[in-house]
């Protein structure tokens, strides 16, 4: 317990730290064209651990919309119903090309690389509507298996849709174009405009950081939140770890890997959700992103903190801290 | 120490179980057309722990080359040699292609996606030799380097160069025209015939699984091995079990991450090296392959220990072993 | 006159024989999956020449839905309209991909490799609509300048649109992901509903042979049905014959090109229309098509032709005709 | 004969118009990085008639390596002596890809798309030394046979090899890669050294405009130089003359059919071989390179020489000059 609350304490400390340095670095990344940038200046974070404390500093209770980090949820509801038969229509592979690439798409007929690239998503969006009475708009089990897992307690808290954000010109078209590709393959049950409100509904869910790193909970192996009975639940969340790490940061997958070393989803808005497995669950947010589409400074942070920490799902080092 | 030495007897059992279920398994893949396929029906497994224990089962002690394993420590004497300056020569990124394409190069104009590809291993190949006084085949410092990392203490323990195991036909065109392609871009500084001589030389290492576990050690974050001092072989260590396991099974890395969860990098001729971070080193051996030119029994091998210890870097699930 | 006369008299005589040839034909090639099988057994063609006449054979009076032969008859009304404006928006390529790759399209970033697959069309169909009155469905004056190029003075004879014939599932869906991703980089103007409306509308017209052959006669460089001044619609008529020559027949131009020596556009349907600049405009039609996508028996009628009349434009032999 | 006199006149004052104003263009392209940029200013036109007459005007008797214009030569005789069976090893398909692409090699399976980009011309030597006894270097009966068809009477003027010319480090690695690749999948017979040393021979042949046009005689279906009798020489040039059309520009073939008309191949130190069907054969020279690797100034030259004779392979137009 003591060890915990020392353990805590200097955690606080290390994430302040962190949240000292991010707000004075000049190179912030950029949103993408068109979007919002009057809040480049900011920074949140929060550490959901395994005993139960949330410490948190920066920005940590602005909101924002967790966009594809939530495929991740949604991807372990797929799961949840679907089972292994999910993997017959979308593979578990990185894809070498970034989240909208339509050529990796035709070359493999139809079936997308892996649940993170947006048209994986898609087909996991339609795995959702499978067995609901579709009628329009996102069906109501949908939205509230989503809110659950999310935590998101109050109903009346959950976010109007709010697809201006997401929807703009060039995303819908892509997205669009993936979903007629990907039917066209016979790859999506439901009419595209279905599938595109689910999708559109998640990604414009709303979060701080705070909340992002509690909904992140199942993942650290916590046996909490999950429909499946316990040792299903650790199998499923190592299992959404190993997409994470292998393909949650786009293109930048690999580079996230050897530099941070922890499985990991990453937003367009700039929100980053990281797992320490059995220790941890980290959200960051900086709006400004990299080359990749990741947020700059969130992964900065994750590398300082991750360092600092010793965390890495690679090796403990057991080195004296000023070592590392 | 009691402890250690009851898990070690578990483990013992257990690696002796499965390797007796492989030993009967009929469905065990193919070799490559045109390899020898006498060796079909063998299968080998040896664990090296941190506590310093070398258990091992099966064909154990017999010896194959180890191919594309030895990418991983020519991968670790190149960083040590050239540190993170590697990195502008080649990427960190799963490639979504087979491990010996071409396309992909061209696309990113001669620099390979990851070191584990085989244009990436020639560039890694190039750098080994940079400093070396070349004059022809393979200098004896990266010989000595290599029989080091290796843990080959008898020199004339030194396996001869055996080309045409490797160098067949289809084989050596298709890394020629890597080559040539790769040096085309001005990303090999040597001559070809050179950069392949080392190439074909690492590959044609021989060991058997107790060699292979045994030289694996320092992958587990044991500090032994390394030129450079701790803090930065564990930071080089971590961050080879992060290539390992984004990258390490060709085209199959993704299913891999998912389905066994451990850093592993697997070889044409049947072997593969997988590393528990602060745990184990494992080597398994079976010649037969699946599609995607990885060991057939070998992965279901290490599926089934993963499981069997609770071994992920995704998480320990702290349930009793029979609810897994 | 007795020249033509004669030469006429014997061009009936071969195309006869041809149309006895194809009647007879056993491999007839295939209609897409799902399609119509029911007219794989018939064969059409007519030619009509430089001097007036319009020569018959087979079942040349049988009317089928022109497809993609309709893509010639968008792009002269588009060039008519755009000029060499156009070519900021669609290439002059030869694609080395399916008419229907998504592939190029993106590597491209959106610019159609040209007018003849299907994003080119769409890119076409668009430059159609650019100074109309757009309201829904296809505007008046687009119905009305391609009804006068293809020759339909009735007005009623205009066939209704039928976009079941083409907008089959398949096709829909690639055709929207086509214009999805066309859109997203800016080189749609209007709304996509209202491009494929356009488009289906054009593929769907449906004409017999006599009717196509007529309908291609400015393009053997007699100067009727152009809206241009005489040398502007000889520049036009010779840079469309180069565009069916090096695009027209799908992946399969360059063997058609080869083989037949014409420039020529195929339709799904299993029409082909054929140009002998400055002798003769020549429809054929087969349903079963090659694996190219082109009209098996129509592009082996049209070799035949060809070839017995002495007719390329690569060159002609002034051999007696026993030589050839 | 009056009638072909007063032609020719004319003919010759518009190729000297042509040389006055190409010797005033300032934008006249520019060589590959690292070639040889001191004749940027020449420009060189020949034309022979199909009446025998050579008219020339500029820098016509200056010569240069004809490079991948051998390809026209070397593909005769391949056809001549494989016949139909050459197709087998070559597509004929225009490839829209960069004349040294290795993707388009991959994506084929070792089948280059047609025998003008580099893998095809390689294949296309490895069948000119398939009868030879090879011994080193390149075989005489393929000397003789080249120098036959170009017309190199004096066997002491054949050029000695020149590999230095065109083996620049990128050229030579690239087209090793090549060759390499397409050994690996069975399409190269001889050793790869070999099949080099003839496709650099052939690149090194040097001529000037008048030999080149001269030379270009049998594409205008003349039935001289062909060792086949006349009626398949008559089709063996239509068809040369369809790949020339098709791909004979490396990316930019269709947009030289579009604005020149005619069938033509370019080599990369600025020289074009163009052919009139039954009316002439036309050599460009000028060492400046557009963006796609044809000489910037001969094609516009061809361009401006086809519009003012009414050249087009596309119909004639039959329209006073001053009209077009």
């Amino acid at each position: 317990m003591t060890g915990n609350r020392d353990e805590n304490t200097r955690l606080q400390r290390v994430i302040e730290g962190i949240a000292a340095r991010m707000a004075g670095e000049t190179e912030r990344g950029k949103v993408r064209p068109g979007d919002d940038d009057s809040r480049l200046g900011a920074f949140g974070i929060a550490v959901q651990t395994a005993d139960g404390a949330l410490l948190q500093a920066g920005d940590h209770a602005e909101r924002f919309p967790i966009q594809s980090i939530s495929k991740v949820f949604a991807l372990t509801i797929a799961l949840e119903r679907a089972g292994e038969e999910l993997w017959r229509r979308v593979g578990r592979e990185p894809s070498g090309d970034p989240y909208n690439s339509i050529i990796d798409l035709e070359r493999h007929e139809g079936m997308p690389r892996n649940p993170f690239i947006n048209p994986g998503a898609l087909v996991v969006a339609d795995v959702l509507l499978a067995h609901e009475d579709v009628r329009e708009g996102v069906p109501e089990p949908v939205r509230a298996r989503i809110a659950q897992l999310l935590g998101i307690t109050d109903r009346a808290a959950w976010p109007p849709c709010e697809p201006d954000i997401l929807d703009s010109l060039e995303t819908g078209h892509v997205n669009r174009a993936l979903a007629h590709l990907t039917k066209s393959y016979g790859n999506l049950k439901h009419e595209i405009e279905q599938v595109m409100a689910v999708y559109v509904h998640q990604c414009a869910v709303r979060l701080n950081c705070a909340e992002l790193a509690r909904a992140g909970r199942y993942l650290m192996l916590e046996r909490i939140g999950m429909a499946t009975d316990s040792a299903q639940a650790v199998r499923l969340a190592r299992r959404i770890n190993a997409l994470m790490l292998t393909c949650g940061q786009y293109d930048g997958s690999g580079e996230f890997a050897y530099r941070v070393g922890l499985p990991a989803k990453s937003g367009v808005s700039g929100g980053i959700l990281a797992i320490v497995p059995n220790h941890a669950s980290i959200a960051v947010w900086s709006p400004g992103l990299d080359e990749s589409g990741n947020s700059a400074l969130g992964t900065r942070a994750l590398a300082c903190l991750a360092e600092e920490m010793d965390w890495s799902v690679f090796g403990a080092s057991g080195l004296p801290d000023e070592r590392l």
